[in-house]
């Protein structure tokens, strides 16, 4: 059985993530909040998890290289600093980093950059998603990742077609432009759709998450695949298998 | 059989009419273009429809008004004067005026403005919409309408509540606003959904049009409805019997 | 302030509507179990909240009118003689009796019923929902209370237009029935679609639970509403002011 | 410029195939109806597209083979026999046979297909399907087109899980069956949308078709695909670039 530690433990994901492995195939080795102790945590894992801040990510690796476990790293604003700490841990011990753990949020990315490659840009692609109302900015950040992973599809970037917010007078829409929206209201946890309109047909590529504890889900799922790899940098994509 | 005769006649909308009136019990009296004869067509006819403009409008209630035919105006960008001139011509044969003529938008109209009135700010209001890519201007005429509805069912002005195009920091979401969200690409001939977001729960009424014929049938069945009544101005929600 | 009591307080539901107190203008006066004793709750309670079962109704309402309180009752599964002891309660005290406590399921119910009697059967009305993989029937309950909606704004009964499973050569669809579709899977709370489909358009009313603690928080919304009413019998669509 | 002919240019396919190359980069060679002489016809087209019936089938190839044209073969209802001929055909030219043209439907093929294999029977799959009042069948034959690739994905056949018209005392579901539900009204021309339901998310993967000029169009770009390619059997999703 797989032994997992959380990192961050008590944090809101920390929470969420003993919860999830409790109804997992795992086995919860003990978790120790933001500041603590990664090192005798480690000596008891499989799989850490980490959910913590940048600032602890280096204790985080040390500890998992010293004591041979796998790493998922889910922590976010990393710096270019932090990804090259994390190709050095990769040579030694299995790492996974990701920005959402949510796997029908992977599954859809990886789904927007094939069908975007394939439709080409004659598919107008257009990102609308909606939250909760205390959410205080727009789009949201897998709306982002979506935009993307379209935007590689077409072998642009992202940054270069983006459209946001349209009001007033448009105009037409530009070919290869790609449009986003953001609904808020009520206790929405995050819906998210990609739009392909084409000549006469659309497709419509839609996520909904119904609470927040399906990115500790994932979390876990990850952990339980990364156990046993051999050293390297590995993606939620390969969690799934694509 | 009600004889319908179209003012405009050699118009997109004109056509489209012609058409409508062929699929359906009236008779097709017969048209003239915007600059035409309105009074001969009058004589024979039971009901007008005129989706001119503002300056042809005078002449054609003249004619109307003469030979004591009913009439219906899909005119837009009328003034207030234009108004008044409707009015006049209300006490003398039955009116229908009205900015959308496609029965299930002014349904949906009818159902947004008792439910955010039954709902109440707790559940927050967004309307999002798609259209082809050729359209120049969001939101859409349709959306603002359906705004409209919301608005005053919350007993507000549109004006005072209206948040379009967010984008970046936005902060959290002002209880009363109504969002607007626009979406263009492909050959969408035109979609609308109004979410009420409240706790725990959402409601979304949606509108789609396959295609642009909606708006001539819906005239031809408000023609054959205006037909016999007695004089007065009508609206599209009598029509539906609301 | 509002003093509610909970009949029925063990059941999942029970607990639901504590929480959704504890979050409302009210105050929770306590509970009993379905086999408690109801008439000392009463007694320091402005109104009762009721999901028990129907053995107990008679005292529950026994003890509600002894004590002068109103009482909610979502108690599903009643008789006939149940609805003549509801009557006779209502004569003394304030009595709101309903199979769906959700404010958002009322209101769609009110809108279906509204469409279907002003859009007629030109329109074709189906009704398509989604629950969780564990549901055992279908179609759901909910679904066939927006079905009586629809078959009601048409003056129909339901059961005789009820088309339910469609699969197979089924030929044209008959004018006038309506379809019921159920997907299951996931952990779906719950999402009921109700489609109008006319010559060139449609309108889709939807509702979607997040959770069921929507159906505790409108009985609790009910019940401070139904304080201070005078004697009769009431219904969640006066709630909402419809 | 691509030359293409017309096999069955009378049929109501046929004459949407004729409008499709003419808002294309292809030229019109000429079109012979479903009885006609394809020899001469194929003397001076790169490619033929043929939408008669299986009865012409060997004359078509034959002409095909014989003049060296590329074939674009949709007609429907084809015996292994037929596949056989098809083969042998493939072996001096290049044609491409498909059920569907639409390029929406054959990508949306696609992706369910690899989502399916990567989400794996952990979510549960439901395909949904809106057509039109006098469609007399169901499921549609696109629905089926995608239950098999959601089947393939799930390495299972799809007469051994398929579910259809559920109804009444279902129980729960069961682990890796694909359930169908059919929607019928109006004059939709044909929507799908195909669910993942896992724990605590969705994936929604979704279909619109506006008109059924939607194949006439793909099967141009199918056949400007085809020209000049070595002789083989090809299929849709190479068109696409999958």
């Amino acid at each position: 059985m797989t032994r997992i530690g959380i990192l961050g433990s008590e944090g809101r994901m920390g929470r969420a993530i003993a919860a999830a492995i409790a109804e997992s195939d795992a086995s919860h080795a003990g978790g120790v909040d933001a500041s603590g102790d990664a090192m005798t945590l480690a000596e008891r894992c499989d799989v850490l998890v980490d959910f913590t801040a940048p600032a602890a990510l280096s204790a985080n690796l040390d500890a998992a290289e010293a004591k041979g476990c796998a790493i998922v790293i889910g922590t976010t604003g990393l710096s270019a600093d932090d990804h090259a700490r994390i190709d050095a841990a990769a040579k030694r011990i299995a790492v996974l980093q990701t920005g959402n753990t949510s796997l029908g949020v992977v599954m859809l990315c990886a789904l927007v950059e094939k069908a975007a490659a394939a439709l080409g840009k004659d598919w107008d692609v257009e990102i609308a998603e909606m939250h909760h109302r205390m959410k205080v900015d727009a789009p949201s950040g897998t709306a982002l990742m979506l935009g993307e992973a379209a935007a590689k599809g077409h072998g642009d970037s992202l940054d270069a077609v983006r459209v946001s917010g349209r009001d007033g007078h448009t105009g037409a829409r530009e070919t290869g432009t790609i449009g986003f929206s953001a609904l808020r209201g009520g206790t929405v946890a995050g819906d998210h759709m990609v739009v392909f309109a084409g000549e006469g047909e659309r497709i419509e590529l839609t996520h909904r998450a119904e609470d927040r504890a399906i990115f500790a889900r994932g979390a876990v799922r990850a952990a339980l695949w990364l156990h046993d790899r051999v050293p390297g940098r590995y993606t939620m994509n390969q969690v799934l298998g694509m």
